[in-house]
């Protein structure tokens, strides 16, 4: 298996003049494209509708350049909130057969899975968590890749919106009671499914009241985000395996806070690339739940003019992107289950290919 | 002369409770104040009333420590804006006379002047300029330093709000139209008379049009804030000096762009002390107005729901807590004229006492 | 008894020039002051401090022309936020013995009463609605009121924020997850003791689980509003009685939805006076909270830019105002349980005197 | 001519589900469509995507049902930010011949015009205010309309961003500073080119420096919208006229400040129709520059947190709104030489036919 890995400016959520470069110039085959991976300027919260704008002319573009049901079997999972230095950009993830010829070795591998579309009912509970473990383990069986070498699994999951409220029982919608709310339930349980999945978690420990409250319970690999332009989860299971022909590898960390710079350079060396390889970081950010970061005071969660999340981001974003000394990373918001409470999963991929 | 620094946690602006446990233990003499540094967590923009608060509840609490003419003759610069990490805190300097067998040593002094109170339409002017460099002259020269040992000078200064805008004549009034510009013009006349008083810059060199438009005019030392709760500038300048008989010792450096952590590393190694004998630092922030960080597009001044000043001391507040772990560090938005472009001074004071 | 009702506009949270002026022209009397009512410019949600700004700021002048224990107890309900039209301004209550010679007729009267500090854990509990009923009924009691007459009562409650959560025990933390969750709690608490006290709904229809869930539950006469800087309730209750001195007469309705201009003028003719001599109007704001307001879809539930809260208040604001041509009107947010869903009461207080 | 109006809510600014009910009963033909004016639930700033989402999915789905050309000749006029009770919507407009056996009588007519591109430093000129003024003219030609009967002129026009503002000159540059501004300056251009083309204000009372500075100058019908995803101007003209055999019948009046319901109430007895018979309202909403309305401090200029457009749009689209009992009305914000400072004009359209 041969993946390619492509970061792509943007200049806004509609923008593929950069992408229609590659194609255009043959560097990038779209029809060998598994999954876009993208940072785009909303604000990450209920209602950015940047995400769905980004997939939308990418699904449009794609089409027209493959066909509809290539187009639509890709994975777009659009983040939002690119606060502070954070740029806005694409990654994109091909995958080839391997020529016969090419040299396998320890590099990057990947595995996806679209999971069935969740009644509004279902998001935020143990079935989902089930329904995404499963989802995850067959995309890892796809990878041919060995639990114990993911990395980084990505998951874009739904979330529920004050008009589509109006569907649930007053039990379940007792518990969402905003859309905002949604938005955590869906990357919590998701986040759960992926350790289930991963042996990190087991099913029989996850007490239903659990999900987005025990944050003592964690995946050290899932990265979730919540949009209103889905509703299944998109999954992306990433490792290294060695019938690799990839000229790319991948490593990640854990996060223990959000200026846990250490976390950064382990995931980085993980790579066994020097920090100039480092083509992209993915991390998650979220405003510590304790209302204290290093044992300081923080007003995050009491800032009623600007959301958490956003907050979030731009901490982390800041010191990932320092790391390298380039915005252009991925650090998504809302990290519930994913990671300790306040940190979370970093993960890096590097170029590890050999000049010609 | 002997300068101490007190770093003290607020749990709100009108929170004393840590301050006054040192005043009740004889920590901190109050009748030694001579400057308070703060962070408060209000949105460091033109509506920001926690600078205000805060400034009430200090000058109430100390007038009644000491009198009403030593609390008004203290600085009090509140510094609006707690974004990410940041850690809502005071730094208190005091200052009192050496005692005779006090050994001299290089290491940290103080002076401190307020200005006369500036009309409307001399706020951003070159009348500012000059005011205020005369100013940090006097607050040298109380020092007793020499201009190449100061490595901070922090000012508050007035801005123009809505409201006080219908006593300007057209012509200023067309040049500053609205509140959040005023900060601005105010900040940056501010600090380019801190560069002509250290002689960073000459008078002459400053058309009265480059003012808050040629930004290759900076100092290397100057922090201004401005604020709703004052008409007149008051003027801090920090230095070391052969005379000291301070425990503490300041060092500088400057950040060429907002992940610039080497700046930051280069300011704590100028106080010659190791990380972990910081007490504080104190840097500006500033969404680069290129548009543009390190080779990558940002979306903080496009961004329309959150003042790109929050973002930029969100993102400048982990860069810097990132080096020492410690989010409570001082870093005040809005650095015109205060370091290049997109960049902005940074800070150290350090302990650097002997055990007893 | 004789009421006064003072009008007085702020350019600042802590601007008293001209509550000064009335004070230095022996308009108003100090020591008569009972209560104030005021509009501050914060964001009116957990991180507002122009309440406490104000409250300080009244708290140290009263205490000046009067003395601490006089103006200590005094109650002092500053509502946060004057989104749109709404200008910032204080109403003033004061209250005097009528002379033995003075007419008495059907007029405004008044009384007021503090609760205990409230625990933590009390905060949106049943305990809270029994506590401030109890605390109504003595308010009534000193007026020499009886319920069917009220027609405003006003109560300023407490709120959780993320520093003081970690007091919690885990289940109640679970309910309250965020601070501006427990403002919600505390209004909705607070509200449902007014209709106790006035027998609107009683005790026992109240199940603890339906305090901010079952909205059907309500008072047309409360106006709650929660603030980080006080631990208690303070408790306003406003009606006409025959024994009145005073120039002023109240009266009331309820807006069903936030376009309910209908309700507005409703409440004006209910005080027998035109709408020109009317002094202020008094309104509670809320997003319907269905999603939907007249059959038409409203996005201010899922904007995670802006809170609701502040739309909402926007919104009513505009209505109120244009009813009588003066953005200088109380209207404060969150209507928990204060009239009906996406409703609230609205109160109008007349100047009815006769020329000298 | 025979122009039709259709009012269409959607859940999103991708949602088509209503417009394409009507399509699919035929009673809207696409191929008829002239122009379309949106009410899309973004910032209605800057970085308000949600306008361009729009579009490109109206054009998307109407040349699939039309053709490309047909599609992309249209006018799209999306205006963001549905603030307070604002309901997202479509307004559309169809034109076909009237046939010749249908009885002609006055009523509602249109005309439509695309000026070619704006160069980034015209934007905001003199030559801006020309061009258009010549289009406005071209479209009220092709409605065979008096310019004294044209009630609305709609424009959508150009801004610059952060990132496009690199390719201006230094002079340009300093006078528009952001894009925000340089929305103001559009739109203020836009809307003077109206004023020349109906008379009310002659080029040579129009000195360059005005535009954005003497708000003494300003069209009445003018109604100017900016956005980032287009380059030129597209104008909407709308009259009576005697050749109609519209069911439709348009009047506007003038609203002198944001709380003037009488204006409101004039434009729809300026149809000559009874309240019920409105279909939709179009008004223009600002905060008032003085920072004062009725004579009352309001604090929308000096709110950091929230664009004064989006408070302004809130406040508007509450008494427009409360005048018909209908949310689903369409105010725009910056309302720049658009009505007189604080105000803006106000149009109505009825239904006027008679039953078959």
């Amino acid at each position: 298996m041969k993946i390619g890995v492509f970061k792509i400016p943007q200049s806004s959520p509609d923008d593929l003049t950069a992408l229609d470069d590659l194609v255009i110039n043959q560097i990038l085959d779209p029809a060998h494209i598994v999954a876009i991976l993208g940072k785009t300027e909303g604000n990450g919260c209920v209602n950015d509708f940047t995400r769905g704008f980004a997939v939308q002319t990418l699904k449009s573009y794609l089409a027209a350049k493959t066909n509809s049901t290539i187009a639509a079997n890709m994975i777009y999972v659009m983040s939002g909130g690119t606060e502070g230095v954070l740029s806005p950009h694409l990654t994109v993830f091909t995958r080839q057969d391997s020529q016969p010829n090419e040299p396998q070795r320890w590099g990057l591998v990947l595995g996806k899975h679209h999971t069935r579309d969740f009644l509004l009912e279902e998001i935020g509970t143990l079935t989902m968590v089930k329904e995404v473990a499963a989802g995850v383990e067959a995309a890892i069986a796809q990878a041919n890749l060995v639990p114990q070498d993911v990395h980084f699994v990505q998951i874009k999951c739904p979330l529920i919106t004050a008009h589509s409220r109006s569907g649930l029982d007053s039990v379940q919608s007792a518990k969402i009671q905003d859309s905002y709310k949604s938005m955590a339930y869906s990357r919590g349980a998701s986040a759960l499914g992926v350790a289930v999945a991963l042996g990190e978690l087991s099913l029989t420990q996850i007490n239903p009241d659990e999900i987005c409250h025990n944050y003592l319970l964690y995946s050290n690999t899932a990265s979730t985000s919540a949009g209103v332009e889905l509703r299944n989860c998109e999954i992306l299971v990433l490792g290294n395996a060695s019938h690799s022909t990839s000229d790319f590898i991948i490593g990640h960390s854990v996060m223990q806070h959000a200026l846990d710079v250490d976390a950064v350079q382990a995931a980085i060396a993980n790579t066994g690339q020097p920090p100039e390889n480092i083509v992209n970081l993915f991390a998650k950010a979220e405003a510590d739940p304790t209302g204290v970061i290093l044992g300081r005071r923080h007003t995050m969660l009491d800032d009623s003019d600007v959301s958490h999340t956003r907050m979030a981001r731009a901490v982390v974003g800041a010191v990932v992107a320092s790391a390298i000394q380039d915005p252009m990373v991925y650090v998504s918001g809302g990290s519930e289950h994913q990671g300790p409470p306040g940190g979370g999963p970093v993960a890096a991929i590097a170029y590890s290919g050999h000049a010609g």
